[in-house]
């Protein structure tokens, strides 16, 4: 029987290789491995329907003693298929599979080993945090071939300092550099995202960073009702793209509605679901 | 003997009270209660010195069961003195203190009320900071008279929505608007604020709305060595300041030594100790 060490054990290691080389193909079995982990002991518990206030969305979670986050019914997809669209990621075979099925096999994994936590733990936000930083940064890594960085140079007139700022990715000179912020789910802490944006445009120029930011999803549970809503702030995220600075892309494991609807409304934020990232991030940095 | 649930009391009215008119007298008579009822529960305490890893600065804790925040020695005064002066705020007799006095006098209340929940409850971040709302933004609406709002209108172009947000003091026609958030400690956080004030002078236009920072501290205490030092990071508000926004003012009720240089580093940033707030708030908004 698989216990929370076993996994605290997993994770570790993900998160010592990951500061070494985000790109190891070692870390991409390791979290399967540690998707497997979860799996077994999220067995073990028993499952809860909820009751989805958001439409067209059906959300379910595990439940033993406590209950865990929701997680998407219809992006939860088993082990064997997470494994054949892995393989197609690392093996640089894309037409072997799809965006939809990419963001499935992603979301299972990340979300499965949320609620491990969830359930293992009490009041933790930070292993989930932390995790998620691990496993956005290693998929970019991979499809980048760049290893990123969490701290640059302030070299400006008579002020030499660094400055500590989310995953940055330098593809080289003349080229594009990613400013990837990870949350697991933004509330009211996202204007730092557009805030650190703002520096780096501020201090490097703007357009040289690519603000591209990683989301899981924004769902919340009320465990006394057992109903499942999103929590969305679309006219803010609207008033920081356009009077802070601006963001790229945003990625979602689980996309809400409300954000994917800033597609369409001008002046658009740019948000879609993660596995589009690997199809399309190869041309964004010819096609602008 | 006076317990939490007294305290959670006086404080609860107080938050009823400043919702509605944040320059009623009535709170102030009530954050003297409260004071009290801190004062007497503290009295019940044990208290530890700490090592003070801040130059010219001494801390102790009070103990029971666990260690409160870390309270600055100098700063922290008695109750008869704290009436006082009090007194000559409410009666607009600031001629009869003065700015170190008030400074003391703001801080032992804050931080006493901060102590108690420290010791009353496990983990409880939420109440320190809100109380801390409630107090700092009752001393700026007595000295300003207007009432603070957090949530102001957005009419832009096609866009009509409201945007939640920090204090404003809004001085009329022709007048600045104050932008005042509160934190008891800054930390990472810190850069909302900037983020902010910068989303405001993008909406409204630079310069309208002055940002008044409002601090505890920003003491850490490690409770195995009983060490206390202040985390800072003077360099990273200096980036916030060229390339984000301009704060005008950051107040401090235990100010860090090492944002107090900023004054003095061009371009400078003006961080004051939070009494000299009540002697230069009238001339503030005549003399730019």
């Amino acid at each position: 029987m698989v216990v929370w060490d076993d996994i605290k054990s997993t994770y570790d290691t993900i998160g010592k290789l990951s500061k070494i080389d985000a790109q190891n193909n070692e870390i991409t079995t390791l979290f399967l491995r540690l998707h497997l982990q979860c799996r077994e002991l999220l067995y073990s518990t028993s499952t809860i329907e909820l009751l989805s206030k958001i439409p067209d969305k059906n959300y379910f979670a595990f439940y033993k003693n406590k209950m865990s986050r929701a997680v998407n019914r219809d992006l939860f997809i088993d082990h064997e298929s997470i494994q054949r669209i892995i393989l197609c990621i690392v093996n640089d075979d894309l037409d072997g599979t799809s965006s939809e099925e990419i963001t499935k096999a992603l979301y299972t994994m990340a979300v499965s080993f949320c609620c491990v936590v969830d359930l293992s733990k009490t009041g933790d936000q930070k292993t989930p945090g932390t995790f998620f930083e691990y496993f956005a940064s290693h998929w970019f890594a991979i499809m980048l071939k760049v290893q990123p960085i969490t701290k640059i140079d302030v070299l400006n007139l008579d002020m030499r300092t660094s400055l500590t700022t989310d995953y940055i990715f330098d593809l080289g000179v003349g080229r594009p550099k990613i400013h990837m912020p990870v949350k697991t789910s933004t509330r009211e802490r996202v204007i730092q995202v557009w805030a650190h944006q703002r520096v780096l445009d501020g201090i490097y120029g703007t357009g040289r960073f690519l603000g591209m930011l990683s989301c899981l999803s924004e769902t919340k549970t009320d465990t006394k009702k057992r109903e499942v809503v999103e929590i969305c702030l679309p006219d803010q995220w609207r008033v920081y793209q356009m009077f802070i600075a601006q963001m790229y892309r945003i990625y979602y494991l689980d996309i809400p509605l409300k954000y994917k609807e800033l597609n369409s409304i001008f002046p658009p934020i740019v948000v879609k679901p993660y596995g589009e990232m690997f199809y399309e991030i190869k041309n964004l940095f010819t096609h602008y």
